[in-house]
């Protein structure tokens, strides 16, 4: 794995730039910021995200941070100007890369290789940054098919600085798999949300965390939002309708009572929740199972808990087997494999009676 | 606001009832508990949630956390075989009213009065409880035509010790609202949820915050679902017919680039997540802006954001005023009324220029 090479521009400090430009600062890259907003870019500066780019200064890789709207025009600068490799953060992979091929040469094309963070929330501008906003994020890298290797390495050490997941896709592939994890649930996200405005105030006052977690994201910013969907219409369009027919059929399901149906609309979105892969793409650490016998009295549980939390071990799941039988109850406590010893000992030490 | 007068029973020692008996018990109420599974309760027990209930017990109050379908069959139980006043936490109010008046004489019927916490998860069981889980959340109070006023008042005697945030509703009404607030926002994550399964792992390796946020509530209980959306299928159905034309809207606003419309529908989604009230309902506490100066080199910002950390006062908000003709600019840090001299005083100390 290449280093990162240095200075890097960044082309837009708004909320993922200004991360970047952070991150990059934070393992002591030189970082050039542009805006087309001075403010931005002095905000960004006093953040620590780097400092304004001059006239003299050559940057080796160019990432372009704006809006979709202006992103094609970003890149044919960047490659025009500079013989940096450039990359983009933007929502949406295969537009873009038609307009910047129509408008430059092969071999400045060449030099371009399209990215994609999946990181960020409803909030923007550069005081939304942070120097973790990428730690174990997805970075989707999207090389089209005369992208050079080298670009190919410069953007993949940029990820990897970034504390992100690399994974490779073709643009295309790219635009599929974010109209289904990304712009699919921002529209239901909005279509929720726009049921909320003009609701009774009592009525409202019954929100709880359901709603809340269901309409977050849908609080992003409409204009970002439109140029998104506007340059992914196929595949979002195509996501719609495959919608609108479950819906279809989940209201029939609810008005007539067919049961059957019902339950399996619901349980494929327990299935589907499954479908989304673990914190930081990871497999999970591996787990080790402790058992303790609980007697069986009010209040015991919460001991075992409670000193368990004392000493500071994180539990990942909790089994009971109450052996109607006996008067104490076997607990099993799954926890990371490499603590287990350590709560068996703790445990022991406050009297618990322990399994090894 | 009367006190809550115990023993209370609790039947059904699910993550609800298990929870309402952690509080009541926080607080000195006696509480007695009773389920189906004699694992549940030994369970809830364990962890400090009272103690089974015995044929000798006499509850003051008992308050009824069994899935929808049981819970009018409970609810006439506790009405029929005690005298205390009898309340349910269910999702929907409507239906089981209408089956419980149907089985019981108008003196027995006058002593129940429904009730629903805006509380929980996708988590479920008496493992998953909390002390807390009530806390500024709301919880509706739905009193019927004949409720006794001791009824209501002991229902809201025990809202208050669990420090939710009551509001009173008839049941119709609280049905609407929760199909708005809570049945409709469900189903929009379900259906989200349902496109997930089945795509390709390269795919679902590109999912961030937002659909982890929209489909959380999708892993949900489907039977417990199945029972809430049919028993409030009328009011559910209304909604699911207005996400479908706005739904229909939506698509031909992307299919056909209707930027307008696809606009509109954005924006009214931003609204709506503004509809939504803020934290534990209560309108903010009040807010005081302090200015400060700071000095436009790289990282001053990002200095002053630490100092202030150290200090640890939150800043709710930052306002960050340039004016291109200094060479300082004015940052405006919006804290806590009651702690702003603090922050004031403790910047100064570090050397930062401030404006009182």
């Amino acid at each position: 794995m290449t280093e990162l090479a240095g200075p890097v521009e960044i082309v837009g400090t708004g909320l993922l730039g200004t991360s970047i430009g952070l991150a990059c600062r934070a393992h002591g890259i030189e970082v050039l910021l542009s805006d087309l907003s001075a403010e931005h870019v002095r905000t960004a500066s006093g953040l620590g995200a780097g400092r304004a780019k001059t006239a003299q200064d050559r940057p080796r890789l160019v990432i372009v941070a704006v809006p979709p709207d202006h992103l094609a025009d970003a890149v044919v600068a960047a490659l025009s100007d500079t013989d940096a490799f450039v990359t983009d953060v933007g929502s949406i992979k295969s537009r873009p890369l038609e307009q910047i091929a129509e408008r430059v040469e092969p071999a400045l094309l060449a030099r371009y290789v399209g990215s994609h963070p999946m990181a960020g929330s409803e909030r923007s501008g550069p005081l939304a940054a942070s120097t973790a906003l990428f730690d174990g994020r997805p970075w989707a890298i999207t090389p089209h098919a005369t992208s050079l290797p080298e670009a190919v390495g410069a953007v993949s050490a940029l990820v990897n600085l970034c504390g992100a997941v690399p994974t490779t896709l073709n643009p295309a592939e790219h635009d599929r798999a974010v109209a289904r994890t990304s712009h699919l649930p921002h529209l239901a996200a909005v279509l929720v949300a726009g049921r909320l405005t003009g609701a009774p105030v009592e009525h409202l006052a019954l929100s709880g965390q359901g709603v809340r977690d269901v309409t977050r994201i849908a609080a992003s910013d409409p204009q970002m939002w439109q140029q998104i969907l506007n340059a992914n219409a196929a595949a979002v369009t195509d996501l719609l309708g495959e919608l609108r027919e479950r819906l279809d059929t989940l209201i029939d399901a609810v008005r007539f009572d067919q049961r059957d149906v019902l339950s399996e609309i619901l349980r494929a979105g327990v299935a589907g929740t499954e479908s989304i892969p673990g914190k930081h793409g990871d497999p999970g650490r591996p787990m080790r199972s402790v058992f303790v016998s609980v007697p069986d009295h009010p209040g015991e549980l919460a001991r075992l808990f409670g000193d368990a939390g004392d000493i500071g071990i994180n539990i990942e799941d909790v089994r009971i087997d109450h052996d109607p039988g006996r008067p104490v109850g076997l607990t099993e406590l799954v926890v990371d494999e490499t603590r287990a010893d350590d709560l068996l000992n703790s445990l022991e030490s406050r009297g618990w009676t322990t399994h090894r």
